[in-house]
């Protein structure tokens, strides 16, 4: 018998998740950047919907997105689908690229082409300041005035990109809430970024609550062929990380079966998972005892979090439902109270 | 200096995955099941350009595309992007659902409904043989006419679409090459297809080189409060194919933190990754010694899974330019008498 419900459950799954929004394209016009910039922003399923009117959504920052946007967003819709939910809905931002060594990189270095002696690889490097304050200072404010978002902010970038995330999380991390660097250019400009980790404070009170997310893909097996100090630089700096006295959440994981152009995808979505733990709720025991199985998780992210996130509209439409069909009395005056 | 290189396939790898290819929505009247059927199509993204106009490839019939397509075309995309694919290119056809109980069952049985004992759950069930005829002698025959289709074709089903694929691989294994069975509903029937391991001889030669790729969700946590069948029947499952002789490749994997209605994201990611691997190589090996690390990987993996698998002409190409780039005069030659 109850199975059944196990099947109601799938079968109005399956009628809810047949809508989508398009992604929007736009620009923005860059004082820092001195520059207009594509901008690609996608928007949860029933944003515009009655029923999600006063939602509210995290929003994820996302670099590279010629080669992340796809897969992202779809990981993001399919993980935050009720009524397995592990994450919440979220809006994802996507800053195409225009010069990504230029943005990404937190200083001027240069390497010289192996093919052509006289090139100097990386002449543009170093502006990754400018790029962060554009984010901060322009592309932040004007998703937060256009659209219903929560303050909290996510942040994910990979290789030169990583390098962007890791640098703005040291010297800015008052910018985002979550920082998830994907095999990230460690190596840079004579290990930067490990270095720093002997100058900066992070037992600051700007670090707690923040989190720091790093995938390391497993590029051993081309170190002989490929490079060397990306791997070099990855060992020193755990090694200098252990012995850090930090206040922030940090997460590392090592990806066996990935190499360093493959591991976004998989990390990407154990970051989701990691940052939004505890998220998942049973519908059955949420739409019972909403107090307990609801509010509850929903009050302890909030506060491992910093921040004030509740149950969506949705949801408690979803539960509302649920609740009726059971006849728990109880449970449906309350979701009612909050639809309405 | 080899780091410059990596660097550049980077590079090249950010050029080349911005384009792509729009869904195609067709339908199918298809007399076994005595309606017309909508099927979606995805095809590679260069599918259309002149490097690719001898290229063929695989096929997954993938169902319940409502939920599964976003991330799974995304997937399939990020997966094969080269230089770091793992899995060749493929064509997705997923069939959109009319009655997914009638299509995916493969037996009469029902339920009473808990909110109404008059009405019996699951009345529609039993019709998984004329669907699996319509996919194997109308679907499959229709995609290979019009399609550059290679003769390796994976179906991917969840749930009651995993049981379909069970129910498939079980009767009909000549139907498909690889089945991926996403938290298959084993307790479909009193354990229909536990019982019928005992049954069928899995050692006869229509099951040689054929995958069968089971996934089984963390339910445990939901046995009280849900259903208990599902996780009985998973454990005879698996202590039952313990003892079964069989000549097919099989693979397990049990999904701790991901719930039935999660598991099929990850699970189908493992999957391609399972059935193609050794399909990956080393750029910088391959266009410097094209018998060794780009012939010998493919040729091993035709022999495992009975297919004349070679390299893509957009490879091909790939590697050519990277030989030119190194100097590797006769690696050059062999990719361009390949291309030509």
């Amino acid at each position: 018998m109850k199975k059944c419900l196990f099947l109601l459950v799938m079968m109005f799954f399956l009628k809810i998740s047949a809508q989508e929004n398009a992604l929007i394209k736009t620009q923005i016009k860059s004082e820092f950047l001195n520059e207009s910039r594509e901008i690609w922003i996608h928007l949860p399923m029933n944003y515009n919907a009655d029923i999600a009117k006063k939602d509210q959504y995290s929003v994820v920052y996302l670099l590279d997105p010629e080669i992340n946007w796809e897969y992202y967003v779809a990981s993001v819709k399919y993980m935050s689908s009720q009524p397995y939910a592990k994450i919440p809905e979220l809006i994802v931002v996507g800053i195409k690229n225009s010069n990504r060594t230029k943005d990404f990189t937190p200083t001027k270095s240069f390497k010289v082409d192996p093919y052509n002696k006289e090139n100097k690889l990386f002449a543009d490097s170093g502006n990754s300041d400018n790029f962060l304050s554009f984010m901060q200072k322009e592309l932040k404010p004007l998703i937060a005035k256009q659209y219903r978002t929560l303050d909290y902010n996510i942040f994910v970038g990979h290789s030169f990109g990583g390098l962007a995330v890791m640098s703005c999380f040291y010297n800015h991390p008052e910018y985002f809430n979550a920082y998830v660097a994907n095999d990230p250019s460690l190596w840079w400009d004579q290990s930067l970024m490990v270095n720093e980790l002997n100058i900066i404070d992070f037992n600051q009170s700007k670090y707690d609550k923040k989190i720091l997310y790093v995938a390391q893909a497993n590029n051993i097996s081309q170190e002989k062929t490929w490079n060397d100090d990306h791997n070099i630089a990855f060992r020193n700096f755990n090694k200098q990380l252990q012995k850090t006295k930090k206040v922030f959440d940090y997460q590392y994981h090592f990806y066996e079966n990935e190499l360093h152009g493959s591991v976004s995808m998989p990390a990407n979505y154990d970051a989701l998972q990691y940052i939004f733990r505890g998220f998942q709720t049973d519908v059955r025991n949420a739409s019972d005892d909403p107090q307990k199985y609801l509010l509850k998780p929903y009050q302890k992210i909030s506060t491992r979090l910093g921040i004030g996130l509740t149950p969506s509209l949705q949801y408690y439409n979803f539960l509302k439902v649920f609740a009726e069909k059971r006849g728990y009395k109880d449970a449906e005056d309350f979701f009612k109270s909050k639809i309405n």
